[in-house]
């Protein structure tokens, strides 16, 4: 593979070959008159073919990572990397993504479809409007924003909102840092109330959260009615319902709750739906694309956005709780790079070689190991292999893994596709063999909120204690006067470190973690204590990506990495 | 057909079986392989399939309308409804038409994919996501303005764009008044410069304009380079290729340049595709679509938004002269209630019978007459029927328009589809066959740019003369600057009058227009002299008809009319 090691994500995207999907479709015994064509390599499936005997039965494995570099370490790499692997030792394997969000494409941080030889394709297609879900959120989250201001410019309907409470935003799906912070309603009485609002990026909109928590199109309207909006003058709750939105916003999302299917590079199946933020929603896709994947195949690997401290314990507390999935192993994605960080590396030192700094960092990946267990799982490591890794640092992590009970193995997916991940394959389906992981939640949903949060920051951050600011006493006040108790915790907080203190690396000790204030989901169904200030709206770069990319006559693209 | 009367045109689509998409593209000797499916209904065809030699011969025929009442006339509802007499009478025609915005449904329009039993489908597609162009025409407009502000805010390669001078908005497909006159920007240095900015509604974007009028992706991103953002400080011009942002935009537009195909109730094949305003841009469909058409079929049906005065004379001035195309025949809506307005009904008389006004209101039919002709078309009139319509009323309109050399026929698509409509499609062969209509542009683009809007002012409106505002003056003066004085008059004038006085019914006399301010748009390629306030972003009405709308667990909606 010499020869080819240059390319850049598209060009490996576009060199391959793809099948028609409805090929990939007949491999999970999908009729052809059952699939929903978007061209002829993506399809929308219907939701019934959902079987939760099936969803019971087969075996989901969940790819998370240790603290990451900023860079990040390469879970969705990873996750379709160990699809080919698993495929190539005879599991018929399905891998369930989210779906990447088009506005950082243009900006700095490029596609978001795996890399190199794991990738999953048409990369471009993916990676721009796809199926057109993400629009379709954006639609329906702003229709409710849109009748928002019409019931407070109404004479006649008026509910009394109060514009200064409005806490809902309009989303749309760019790097447009113009819009965080604007002023609406301007211009005379034709033109609405003059109000504060602000733009968030598409995927950090509730309805994307809410698209992936919904279990059917019923469930899906009860939670968009469910939206807080705000209060009136006279401190009334206004959700969505108050506007009869959900009805409406669910037309909207009516194709958008159906599960697409592509392929990855060696023609495995690939289900990719839903995006949510991971910073400050779940950050995981679809449960229905998870079940989905789940009857169809018998394994399923999916991923969950950030560390494990974040991504996994999101995926696990909420997602897997409230649909009654049972991940059957974990991966936990380290890179030496990333060991060397957490060291004392600084960014130009990520690729010099130090066993040293790699023995230091490794307490990080050794917190993680140890929090996927009180969940009852048992981790397999993936060392996602770079060029500057040294046989040294790997056989050092592998023996030290191997002291925990823990399988470390190096993936190859980037550079040689299933055939560098056979080995993570056959030591994930030990594991899922062996009957010993036997997931359970970390806490009761029922519990009070501050024992709930107590729990994350102590026994998967590693805190002394939780803080929490005058502000967010009162709103937790406000929770049980809205009844929310019993939801359950959606944590944001930083990916950089297990504490809220972005510098606080490796595995820090004798820390408080601070609440700053909260907010609620009401509609997807959790609350949120906000540990930091959380960004809902990227920029764009000095020199925008966008610059770089060419479309010539007949279509193809360049320069979309 | 008694018992199907008060069906709305939901259920009248939903009881409707459609074909497969393939079996239509068959109808047009479309090879399967060759189509993009979106889902079993909707299918891209590809660029490939235009043909210049068969554009050329084959028959397009321009259904346009008389000044129209507030609620319109029925020119979709006639186009489809001509379209399946054609193919009744054996004439293989597809009928090719704009997509309708996705905002207004929510509000109080309804959809807009015809009517009764003339109407394409699937209607819930084509008025809501459809095939994702109006998303990726936003997309690319709203991408345009991140570069630009983004550019702003740059300290490295900053462009010097005076803020105040920008003329580009952002748009958002929604009825939404509160983002017509907004401030961005706000909330210190990271969030860019504050400026005053708006959004319009996503077919009001120039990039529709364009998307309509490119010949090919080539054509496209030369256009989409040329559009024009504002001055810098010094006082240059500052187009779109100055931000490098035409290759970008042209990816975000690269299946939304590719024409849908979908079918009429009576499984004829209809192509949807672009939705530009009609009161600041030319108004139809893509130059792409009408000519994928007629490589297609033998007839091509198409129409032009608002009245005669407005969509025709774009259509045929703007788009016709631009792409080469002959149509061979008109149709004239009228209505007897159109009539009966002109006449001097008022809105609670429209469905009284009176011969008086018929008389009276005649004479805005008679000047769309005698317009059509002055580009060397004779027209045919189609009286879409009501049921308030008398025999009376009917035969003295026959009688008078034959007096002027012209057939009118009683088109009664909405209630009976194509068995409505033989007699017009017959009419219309015959009109063709006929051979006597020989197109030609009303004016010579590389005239002054005075003497071309004198030309329309006088001759399409029958105004005494053209009064330029101070402010016109200047523009004038500016688009001499700019060197754009030989582009094509695109005007944007109230659709209910001839003149630009809303209050002039019938056919006004003595009267003079007055030309604002003009406004350019450099990529699509005309000048808009703005003879009066044009709505760019319309509102939600008091009680929104989303509040109306419902789904049910398998998908089906009701109350999207």
């Amino acid at each position: 593979m010499e020869e080819t090691k240059f390319l850049t994500d598209i060009e490996i995207a576009q060199n391959n070959e793809m099948e028609h999907i409805k090929t990939i479709a007949a491999k999970l015994n999908i009729n052809e008159d059952d699939l929903e064509y978007y061209g002829k390599y993506k399809a929308k499936l219907p939701l019934s073919f959902i079987d939760e005997e099936k969803v019971a039965q087969n075996n989901l494995i969940l790819v998370t990572a240790m603290t990451p570099t900023p860079a990040g370490e390469g879970k969705t790499t990873t996750s379709i990397g160990l699809t080919e692997g698993l495929n190539k030792i005879g599991k018929k394997t399905t891998v369930v993504l989210r779906e990447p969000s088009l506005g950082p494409v243009f900006g700095i941080k490029g596609g978001a479809a795996g890399g190199g030889y794991a990738q999953v394709v048409p990369m471009e297609d993916i990676n721009l409007h796809f199926t057109g879900d993400f629009s379709a959120v954006e639609k329906a989250n702003n229709l409710l924003s849109a009748l928002i201001d019409n019931n407070i410019q109404s004479k006649t309907r008026n509910l009394g909102i109060d514009p200064r409470t409005i806490v809902w935003k309009r989303v749309m799906d760019m790097n447009d840092r113009a819009l965080r912070q604007i002023t609406i309603g301007l211009g005379g009485t034709a033109n609405g109330i003059p109000r504060e609002d602000g733009f968030n990026i598409t995927p950090a909109s509730e309805v994307m959260a809410i698209l992936c928590m919904a279990k059917d199109m019923e469930d899906l309207k009860t939670k968009l009615g469910n939206i807080f909006i705000g209060f009136t003058f006279d401190k009334k709750p206004i959700y969505a319902r108050d506007l009869k939105a959900e009805d409406a916003m669910a037309i909207l999302l009516k194709d958008a709750i159906k599960p697409n299917l592509v392929q990855t590079l060696e023609e495995n199946p690939a289900i990719i739906h839903g995006g949510p933020f991971a910073n400050i929603a779940q950050g995981t896709n679809t449960i229905i694309a998870t079940k989905m994947g789940l009857s169809l195949s018998d394994y399923v690997v999916t991923e969950a956005g950030f560390g494990a401290d974040l991504g996994a314990e999101k995926f696990l507390n909420i997602k897997c709780v409230s649909a009654g999935l049972k991940p059957k192993a974990v991966v936990l994605v380290a890179t030496i790079r990333a060991l060397r960080h957490h060291g004392g590396a600084k960014k130009d030192e990520y690729n010099t070689p130090s066993l040293e700094r790699v023995e230091k960092g490794f307490e990080n990946l050794e917190k993680h190991i140890e929090n996927c267990r009180k969940f009852g799982l048992n981790p397999v490591v993936a060392i996602n292999a770079f060029p500057s890794d040294t046989d040294a640092e790997v056989l050092w992590i592998k023996d030290k893994c191997k002291e925990m009970g823990v399988q470390a193995i190096v993936a190859e997916g980037w550079a040689h596709g299933g055939d560098g991940m056979v080995d993570l394959a056959n030591a994930v389906v030990t594991e899922v063999e062996s009957g010993q992981n036997k997931f359970e939640g970390l806490y009761d949903w029922n519990l009070p909120v501050k024992e709930k949060i107590d729990k994350i920051a102590k026994e998967i951050y590693g805190a002394t204690e939780v803080i929490y600011s005058k502000r967010a006493k009162l709103d937790l006040k406000r929770i049980a006067r809205l009844g929310l108790e019993h939801l359950p915790i959606c944590m944001a907080k930083t990916q950089k470190s297990f504490s809220d203190n972005d510098k606080l690396l490796g595995r820090p000790k004798d820390f408080s973690v601070n609440v700053r204030e909260f907010e609620y989901a009401v509609g997807a169904g959790f609350i949120i204590p906000i540990l930091g200030k959380m960004m809902r709206m990227p920029g764009l770069p000095a020199v925008p990506s966008s610059e770089g990319m060419t479309i010539d006559n007949t279509g193809k693209i360049s320069g979309l990495s």
